[in-house]
């Protein structure tokens, strides 16, 4: 294992003046080039890091590091991110003072100290996403989170097909490669669920590689569709490799709904682990 | 009693080979200047009326009839609309064309033949609307259909000054006055919920004169903030006079939900009633 990455902390929480804060937040994905701060581009990460750098005085230093890298379009309602900030903080402060900087597109609902060892990445167990998709005229309200689908979708055909991707395997299928990243995830649940001419697909695992998200949904919506039979997503996880008959599905209908984190005291070796299982630092947690 | 209005059909149905259709429709308000029609505006009637024209190749004689006149930035989920047109008509067929040439914050989810003697303004018997807030930072996701309040919401003390505003009355405290116009109307219920940090006002009225609701919705939140005690709505519907202490609340959060329409056979004489009780054309039957 190697000992130094890219999001580990500046400097440790306490040492040298600096506090660790915890940041909840919300974004419509819908105007942003994805979260990571890309040069030219509007992103979430370089919003955010660019408010705080107003709010805070500071012209640099300010390392975000996320628990879901969310891609262009997609959107978050429980993000959580970390940063490490010079003392003192006084976090309602700060909040309110996000709040006025921030355009209307972004909300840090809450900062707060972190607790001793937390890492919004690392230290993450869980993330659950939602994807939105309409197979019915789509209510123009709803048009930057939900996917409009042309044909009628079966709903109970998904839950089948989903059913058979849930549990620890190799997600090599459904991920974008990185070279020398693992692919193994734990897939907790993968719930379907109707509701009017809404039909919600609800992904919980301990991370998600790269695209996995939207290329399981693009799967299941095959199936919903009844293109492909509900035996199919499984039997191209179980292939191992990408399957160009596998549509990634378009970014709008994704929200980052919710990151569990463990309880304080198991917060560090949680992120020790998570860190030596998942061999590189480029790996993302999110569609 | 005058006998010509400008929203009387063209022609009467069947007549000269017209056809009365209606329209179930949504949109999101935000980036029109309400309903109604306005020389170099982007409006929903406009808009609306200029897709019939496109599908139907119809150059001129295409009139809109509306339910409820929405003002500028105000949402529709379940509008409802007539208009006559050349027989013959397939209306499956018109409402894929429509979704075809429609910009996608206006979707019309069905056309059908409207029954005889159907009027989607004079013949509607109850408007029912939704006012979405919230007292704690907002979704960003909801921001356009939901006025985010900067101090806490008491609901309880808004659903008792909204007890005192049901039933049968005069609203000329809460209406835009129009010369002619009735300002009589009866607000059948209007309940407020709150569901975590959002709080729901859902007015229900034969009609609403212009401005109305979101007058309501104004004095509702004077009372919800504690700046006015909760008899105060009722005192200011009393005493008659539009009130300079009501605000009127901000177009944004205000919702046409759903129109109701007795069953066919009555459909004639309700119209015939309305127009006769609601004395001129001008008046409007939204915020």
């Amino acid at each position: 294992m190697t000992t130094q990455y890219d999001d580990e902390p500046a400097a440790p929480v306490g040492d040298g003046g600096l506090v660790r804060l915890r940041l909840d937040l919300a974004y419509d994905g819908t105007d942003f080039s994805g979260w990571a701060a890309q040069p030219g581009r509007r992103t979430v990460e370089g919003t955010l890091t660019d408010a705080l750098a107003v709010v805070l005085r500071l012209r640099e230093g300010l390392k975000l590091t996320v628990a879901g890298r969310t891609d262009a379009g997609v959107h978050a309602a429980g993000q959580v991110a970390h940063v490490d900030v010079p003392e003192p903080i006084d976090c309602e402060q700060l909040t309110r003072r996000l709040a006025g900087v921030l355009p209307d597109d972004v909300v840090v609902r809450g900062v707060r100290i972190a607790p001793a060892g937390f890492d919004a990445r690392f230290a993450g167990i869980g993330r659950h996403y939602l994807y939105r998709v309409t197979d019915q005229l789509p209510d123009p309200l709803r048009r930057r989170d939900t996917l409009a689908w042309p044909r009628p979708l079966d709903a109970g055909a998904m839950q089948t097909a989903a059913d058979g991707l849930v549990g620890e395997h190799d997600f090599a299928a459904y991920c974008r490669q990185r070279p020398g990243a693992t692919t193994v995830r734990t897939l907790r649940a993968l719930q379907v669920e109707r509701t009017g001419p809404l039909v919600s697909v609800m992904p919980w695992a301990d991370a998600f590689c790269h695209n996995q998200v939207r290329a399981m949904v693009g799967a299941l919506l095959a199936v919903g569709e009844g293109r492909r039979p509900p035996e199919w997503p499984r039997e191209v996880l179980l292939a191992g490799v990408r399957d160009s008959a596998v549509t990634v599905a378009p970014p709008h209908g994704l929200t980052l709904v919710r990151v569990d984190y463990p309880p304080d005291e198991q917060l560090a070796d949680r992120a020790r682990k998570a860190r030596a299982r998942r061999d590189e630092p480029g790996e993302r947690t999110s569609p």
